[in-house]
């Protein structure tokens, strides 16, 4: 049973007689149907009656009615108004473009629009590169999908997508300090979409994709990468992967095992388990096997394959196993889980190898609760909030875009993305390194730095970057 | 010659021997090279010298560099640094995305990002007009251009157009308060950009087209029209329209003149002219001559021709005058230039009707400049910040848009535009009218409502509004 939460939280506005004990009352009717009571604001008294606003978390729609309906049928108390505390942070959306300097005057204006502003297109026409010094293209990312894997809520379209693409431009903002513009496409067509990133790429200095559905997600991804010259990176992929390896590096740090004598089993051959995969394997890990609803990917295997799980036939399971999830954990070191909900036992735990690693990380609903891992794993970790390890992107993609826009980077390779792990792990000093603490909280403020630091490095190194680590000439 | 402006100003760091009579000196040089000097700032001083910093507002950048030159050239004086004010301004871009509320806690997190969005866009896959209240659907639009004809810069391409789209998403938030973000197309093809804009409409309330060249405009805005569901416009056309047959209708209650008794010549029949002469039309004159360089417009000409041209040719000249625009001048009530600078003399005003009326709006330069047509001309507009009656877009299109989302309008139709006209025009009282007050500042405060509130009014007397002028249902 999940516990209330601020996701599902209201403010009810409640009207009552001002008599000794009737908050007493209200307040015990509430805890009785389960709500949990934060803040309680007087808003009128008189002598003969009281209204309050009581904010009440509760665990979905379903309690939130049955706590309203408590509330309605005590004695001598009105319910004046419901306010869903979620729906009201949504009216009107979560973002807003603002200026960065006032037009309050004539000159104003003559500086950020015409004439002046002129002056500024014509250096950018003799100089394109100059775009990324004058223009928002500078610190500005696009958050583009087409609605077709929105959350756990699958195909709801870009409508719907749009309040999901507003708050990951809000952790842009919040965590890397980075501009950040949700592009939600009317079309689910691999070639529209690409075609329509490609005509909106020049206002952007790198292009985040969200929420686009696996197999096509690939071959968008790919063909935007070969042909645009900003970062196209596709979070759902490489945002898990960054994180889990950064979870991985300090597990195996505690178990005291290297990372290429580990075995691994991925259950799921979507978007994050691929691109897991691939960073797992570019990390030095010698042994993955990739399982899906089939079964493990297999060199030669006839059912359900498309180009991306034909890649983890060639490049996985070196001993070519043959058989279901469960079956493949025996003896592995690693199980990593980004699938769906309840497929795996504590059984099927119990017969890897010692000090097991289990990444769980299938939302809201693991692959195996961490309860029942528990006693069979070493360390654990999921995608929630709720439970200690939480594998969130959050801890990748803000510093990683803004280290890529800080050196204005033409792309984002496997290598920035490994770098990125290891700065996500290194936040945790070694003798703060526990079970229960392989990854940073998502508030701590020194990952979002010491990412950006790590993928502007690599991108120097590689010949990438476009821009010196402090630009400055001003004079055209 | 242009007047020394803000548009083109440095701030130069001087630092001088601390002698009396020095910064007489340098500003007596500055001046003699033909600066203008605002702000004077005191750095650094000590008993040997002075560091200032001196803004100069200069006319163009040669002015600028001779001036710097002027100053380097005198003893004991050294140039520590030269700011140009307007790139100062630009560096990394003139606008950001902002968070209307903080991610500082976990519970900020569960409402605005995962768990709790999941319910925000599950209510919107229930019901997408939803989208219009629990997104920023509700109060943004897109600013979209190819880069094709900017300001008078011409084909620049998108992103040297990234400045100037940025500089209209600052108008649209300073004075309408509508969020607005520039979309620059890598593509020039009719096609294409329309495929992209259809593309990314599920985001946006309304789409303002912006510096597309002719006569392609009028393809993409038709067709884009017809095919969304949200209020699409292309400010070239319809904001210069608006605001021209504004200072027209004002223009006529000064000489006391009907507006169906008017005869109109149009030089131009590009996006403005087009634009201008149907809304001319719609509000009631009977008689509009449209030229261009092959002279007037008329039934069955054969050369340079297309579909627009074609329209004017049916709809107007209702004489079938043959001719330049010079010619058709004779006996005319108004003269409407949007062409190029210096087409127009003196003499051809001379042979206009009495009270002629002069808007001549090619710009920097004019078709005339006012002081050629005072002698003949009883009231004068242009495009241009320095003269009285500046025809300037921004009195329109940051009320027309606000007027539009506020009540989540599915069109912009020719009747709201001339209800913005109207509404403009209705700003400045009877007994404040002047000659050369036919058009309110684009500071004046007043504008942007009046228009907003005569959109939406239009909106919803046409069923074409989606949304009450209040809405608030905020429990779902």
């Amino acid at each position: 049973m999940p516990l209330p939460s601020a996701s599902n939280s209201l403010t009810i506005r409640i009207k009552y007689t001002n008599k000794v004990g009737n908050l007493a009352m209200l307040t015990e009717a509430i805890a009785k149907a389960g709500g949990s009571i934060g803040a309680v604001d007087l808003v009128e008294v008189s002598p003969k009656q009281i209204i309050r606003d009581l904010t009440i978390d509760c665990v979905d729609s379903h309690h939130e009615e049955s706590i309203v309906q408590a509330i309605r049928d005590l004695p001598g108390v009105e319910v004046v108004n419901v306010s869903d505390r979620t729906f009201l942070m949504h009216l009107g959306g979560k973002i807003e473009v603002k200026c960065k300097a006032p037009l309050a005057r004539r000159d104003d204006l003559s500086m950020a629009y015409t004439p002046g502003v002129a002056r500024i297109s014509s250096a950018i026409a003799e100089d394109p590169k100059k775009a990324f010094a004058l223009t928002i293209k500078q610190n500005t990312v696009a958050v583009v999908t087409d609605g077709s894997a929105v959350l756990g809520l699958g195909n709801v379209g870009p409508l719907a997508a749009m309040p999901v693409m507003e708050g990951k431009a809000m952790l842009f903002k919040e965590f890397g300090g980075v501009n950040a513009f949700p592009i939600c496409l009317s079309t689910q067509e691999p070639k529209e979409i690409i075609a329509a990133v490609k005509a909106i790429a020049p206002g952007f200095g790198g292009i985040n994709l969200e929420d686009i559905a696996a197999p096509k997600c690939f071959e968008i991804e790919d063909t935007l990468r070969a042909e645009l010259d900003i970062p196209v990176f596709h979070d759902d992929q490489h945002g898990t992967a960054a994180v889990a390896l950064a979870a991985l590096i300090n597990a195996a740090r505690i178990v005291k095992k290297e990372l290429p004598s580990m075995k691994v089993v991925v259950l799921g051959a979507g978007a994050a388990g691929v691109a897991c995969t691939k960073a797992f394997l570019g990390a030095g890990i010698a042994d993955v096997i990739v399982c899906d609803r089939a079964g493990s990917i297999y060199r030669g295997r006839g059912e359900s394959m498309n180009p991306a799980k034909e890649w983890l036939a060639q490049n996985t399971n070196r001993e070519e196993f043959k058989g279901s999830a469960k079956h493949a954990l025996k003896g592995a070191d690693v199980f990593l889980g980004v699938s769906g909900p309840n497929l795996i036992a504590g059984e099927d735990i119990s017969t890897m190898a010692h000090d097991a690693i289990v990444f769980s990380l299938s939302n809201p609903v693991p692959e195996i609760m961490p309860e029942d891992a528990a006693p069979y794993a070493r360390i654990i970790a999921t995608g929630r909030s709720d439970y200690p390890n939480q594998i969130n992107n959050v801890l990748c993609f803000p510093g990683l875009f803004k280290g890529l826009l800080d050196c204005s980077a033409r792309q984002v390779t496997e290598e920035m993305v490994i770098a990125a792990s290891q700065a996500i792990a290194s936040v945790i000093r070694p003798d703060e390194l526990h079970e229960d603490y392989i990854v940073p909280s998502v508030f701590d403020s020194r990952v979002a730095p010491a990412v950006a630091r790590a993928v502007t490095r690599v991108a120097h190194a590689s010949g990438l970057a476009r821009r010196k680590p402090k630009a400055a000439k001003v004079f055209q």
